[in-house]
């Protein structure tokens, strides 16, 4: 609970001095790191509201009221059971008069549409998530032990499924079976629906696993992650099925040597920017560059993808205690993709890896 | 693609009939069942624009090229690159002048504040459920046929784990082994994320599975299901870990005699608030009904809360090719709770389970 407490302190001081009269935020990775609730989005309403001073409300189903009231010293519990009770509890949370309201960027439009239609044309609002980032942007030890838990999980499931790759298998059959070693290794839940795609099918950063079946010369990419008390890991792995061709070695070094430049250029005020220029130094000279389409690297933490962020429009400097992904990947449309991905927490004395995976090419005979 | 031709003509008729110009769906079950897209809400904005006339447009990043061009019979694709091609593309796809405009309420707050702050003050928006629901609600054969294959791989599991039942093993441990069972049996995601509780834990119905140790004389509670192709099953057991006591066995046969009258009163024409009638009088005459805190079930699908609607303000009425939960439950705060669900399909011929498991009070000793 003490956590809580903190956080929240800490998030009614930074809105105190950005003016922000009032957050309110939705089921979602920031209602777990400010309650500890890991509760599913829902037609129901779940909301936490946060004045800038005074004690937070949480308003949640009747479902709920166990932990409603285990949060109370935090939070005053207003326990929706009907369509009344949600417009009253809305009236006692939500004020009219707080001045700026800012709103959970993962709130449902659903929820989102009630609570405007609550506030009024003149209670202006914005995204909270710049506030909400700017505290779950760094990480505390806690978190990073969780995050090298999950991460931990995460690699031993990929060492786990390589020994069963064989000829004939299909694509979705490998995602099952990723799947199936992280929750054997103790994973509570997935970071995303895992990406398996073989040859071509790389091509597609994000390609949904299908029934193509594996064969020999393939390259296999690999884009998996499980939670630990909610925290992701993230891990990309790209391996040969059989021997590699010129030019999948080719490749693959060029995506070695950006991921090994991107992590070398990472330092506290460096920018983000600057890790994908890194990357994107070695592909272009490489002669490869309009094949990287994608960010550089995310942040990870309760979300897959959060603060810091990158990519080409973003001014965030990177800092001590941030948690992010390094990802450099090529993709040839019609012919293959790969990608090389880690989750690296950037502290005092350099980059903390989240997971320990060799990044060497690795042909499967 | 056939099926998505059909179910994008049968969506224009319905916006023509209604008046609305423009619906806008977000990554979610409803983009799925419109194009068969399967991608995860991101920042990254995703969205398919349906005009009332006209071919509609898909809004991608430029990580699932490839899955838009395979679509393009059907949608324009706008690829977006960055900041500036997606006001571009907002500008293409969303007319300022289609009168109203549909949003889907799954859609994240963050992409809502970004639509309207392009279509501007002038341009009205409703809620997109209402419509697609009157799609969605009736499932076709094919669509019965995966809803009952996740049901399937859901009841093995759940008879998978009850061998495995044994003192001292936690209410965690449980929930990931149920996990284990679908995935195992050919699950391919989680409806939601595996409700298990032991004893007084189950009195708050979505109780958080933690370290709990299972004694003896405790009812547990489990709640879980699958996706198969992202269609749901949803299935709740309460069984008794060694012998029932009396309040036991009378709870389990108010909420089993519920559950069967729920069922009874299920036909074509009858009203969703009938159907949670018939167990509330049941759980009224056995002297328990303030203990019934819940709706009596939700409609299953893509979603595994869905329409039908039930509930005391419904005002649904039920009919052929719906498909919904049955799930009386009671919860004695402090001291126990139980709930029996089963998901079922509304047919011609009276009701179709979606899984086939016992009912009865099953005492593992």
């Amino acid at each position: 609970m003490e956590i809580f407490f903190k956080r929240i302190e800490e998030l009614q001081a930074l809105m105190c001095s950005e003016n922000v009269g009032q957050l309110a935020v939705a089921p979602s990775a920031s209602l777990r790191y400010l309650t500890g609730l890991d509760i599913m989005p829902d037609d129901r309403l779940t909301l936490a509201v946060i004045p800038a001073q005074g004690r937070p409300f949480l308003l949640l189903s009747g479902l709920y009221e166990g932990e409603a009231r285990a949060l109370e010293p935090l939070f005053q519990p207003l326990i929706i059971r009907d369509d009344a009770s949600t417009a009253s509890a809305l009236r006692q949370a939500l004020s009219r008069e707080a001045g700026l309201t800012a709103i959970d960027e993962r709130m449902w439009a659903g929820h989102f549409m009630r609570i405007s239609a609550h506030l009024g044309r003149h209670c202006p609002y914005v995204p909270a998530g710049e506030l909400l980032s700017r505290l779950r942007i760094r990480k505390s030890r806690d978190e990073i032990v969780l995050l090298k838990y999950a991460g931990g999980i995460a690699a031993e499931a990929f060492k786990a499924v390589l020994p069963q790759l064989c000829a004939g298998l299909t694509e979705r059959q490998l995602v099952n079976m990723l799947e199936l070693e992280m929750k054997k290794a103790g994973g509570e839940g997935l970071s995303f629906p895992s990406i398996v795609a073989f040859g071509a099918n790389a091509a597609n950063p994000h390609h949904s696993a299908g029934q193509d079946e594996l064969s020999a010369g393939q390259f296999v990419m690999m884009d998996f992650g499980c939670t630990f008390q909610g925290y992701c890991s993230d891990i990309t792995r790209t391996v040969c099925f059989g021997r590699a061709d010129a030019l999948q070695k080719e490749l693959y070094q060029a995506v070695l040597q950006a991921n090994l430049a991107a992590r070398a250029r990472i330092a506290p005020g460096v920018s983000a920017h600057s890790v994908e220029e890194a990357a994107r130094e070695i592909l272009d000279a490489a002669g490869y560059g309009q094949y990287f389409i994608h960010r550089i690297g995310h942040g990870v933490g309760l979300d897959v993808h959060e603060a810091p962020h990158f990519g080409r429009d973003s001014r965030q400097i990177l800092n001590e205690g941030m948690v992010f992904s390094v990802e450099p990947g090529l993709y040839l449309p019609g012919r293959l993709g790969l990608r090389i991905e880690d989750v690296v927490a950037l502290g005092e004395s350099g980059l903390e890896d989240m997971h320990v995976l060799d990044k060497d090419l690795l042909e499967i005979v």
